[in-house]
């Protein structure tokens, strides 16, 4: 990889520039906003220009509701050759593309799984990507070339590729990231209903569960909305387990049955397993 | 507060001891198991034996099962003459404490907020309470004198009493700590469903939601079943908020009206409100 094209100065699109940077890639950051474009060129996450040439890859780094508009614009004027993008549901973004009449040949979709505390981060870094999972989900239309350059882009990131067929991303996506903010966000708004001398007893247990909820509700919102199926499957599946829980604890209190706890534990024990199947490190701080 | 008595040479009754002889409190570290109580003189908790004359407090810091028992054991043995413990549910603790015929006049039930990531520390420490909330649940037969004898004690382990009426305590615990750790529990539960590739996709976020579910199942387990009615409750209504939630869902995906999300996106600022109103500090690391 030569060169790049990064279409949106925000913190991600920097920092993918920033990443590229240390290994010569030559860049070039795009925004609507010519003055953030500029602040990008300062921070050295390329220049502050369309590239002569198309590029090896464009990494389409806008809001997850603009992506397909930027690409097709960008498709036309022939940016690059290669183009990723780095939202968090695609399904819809497949559907877009094909609605505002994209060459899906050169689309790899992408999502850098880098949010910490249900937001994006504030400032970009060069080291942001390093070790992080990056899916990757070609269609059968994705040329092999395109989903290369992707796989280098990602490689040169310092981030590892995960392959995953879109409505695999998707529901995998439900599955470990939106209903996991949800249920913070649930859990936390129940706090809401409790009173002051309640909130009080408050310790490090509540706070890691509900440390997520304060995402930004308008990109949460957006998101969501587009991977709607998936993530109502696994509220559903919630609120099933959640309320045989609360029929189980109950009837255990009825009972008082000493060996009928047992299935309570088996409950927790799986609780237990299933945590030990997420990869670490789980060394990073609270806040 | 001149002499305490520790009853259980456990990690909380031993900090507790540390806690106390900081301030020059002479402690006494009793133990079914001589072993134990040795173990804890040898950190320096306070020495191994009986106090010759009742202590002006004696902490029960038993598993929550044998709280009653070894309360009414000491009351007759005449080990002090204030009684307060450390377990988690309030309600349970003074029908059993009533059922094994206790004096409730000298009986303060507390609740130290300390358990990290599901688990009580492993380790002694003598700064473990500092800071921490530390729940006191007097009854209407709780001497007044008892009641400022446990205020004193919670002060000179650093933390911060919290006054709670049993119930209210109960029904507080469940809203912040069982109730959470259960979610905590089924959310980690889910990932058993997904595959190999889904977890990959984990990121800092399902870290933090499912950090603390692996907790003791066995210490849950009682915990759950002695608080059953509240955390059932807690849950129902966690059950109801999911599965309204997947609804709205999939009615705004339906929709395709702008204006609709706007009730979801109601119920995403709910949560960072609710999460705003948990006290600090934010910054115990995640591991």
């Amino acid at each position: 990889m030569r060169t790049a094209a990064i279409v949106g100065a925000g913190p991600i699109g920097c920092s993918v520039g920033l990443a590229l940077r240390r290994h010569g890639v030559a860049t070039h950051v795009i925004d609507a906003d010519p003055e953030a474009a500029r602040r990008a060129e300062e921070r050295g996450a390329g220049v502050a220009e369309a590239p002569a040439q198309p590029a090896d890859i464009a990494v389409i780094a806008v809001p997850p509701g603009q992506v397909a508009p930027v690409l097709a614009e960008h498709q036309k004027l022939g940016t690059a050759r290669v183009y990723t993008e780095v939202s968090a549901v695609k399904v819809r973004l497949y559907h877009e593309a094909w609605a505002h009449g994209c060459d899906l040949t050169s689309l790899v979709g992408g999502h850098p799984v880098v949010g910490e505390g249900g937001s994006w981060p504030r400032e970009p870094r060069e080291d942001l990507f390093e070790g992080r999972p990056w899916a990757l989900s070609p269609t059968d239309a994705t040329d092999i070339l395109a989903l290369n350059r992707a796989l280098e882009l990602v490689a040169l990131c310092g981030a590892v590729s995960v392959l995953l067929d879109p409505e695999t991303h998707d529901r995998a996506a439900a599955l470990v990231s939106h209903a996991p903010y949800l249920i913070a966000s649930l859990a936390a708004a129940r706090l809401l209903d409790g009173d002051e001398s309640a909130v009080r007893l408050a310790g490090q247990d509540l706070r890691a569960v509900t440390r997520i909820a304060d995402g930004n509700p308008d990109l949460w919102t957006d998101t969501l909305t587009a991977n709607a199926g998936p993530v109502a499957d696994q509220l559903d599946g919630w609120a099933a387990q959640a309320g045989l829980l609360a029929r189980e604890l109950r009837d255990v209190a009825r009972s008082g049955d000493p060996a009928r706890p047992e299935r309570l534990r088996a409950i927790l024990r799986s609780g237990a397993a299933g945590r030990a199947r997420i990869p670490g490190p789980w060394d990073t701080p609270l806040d």
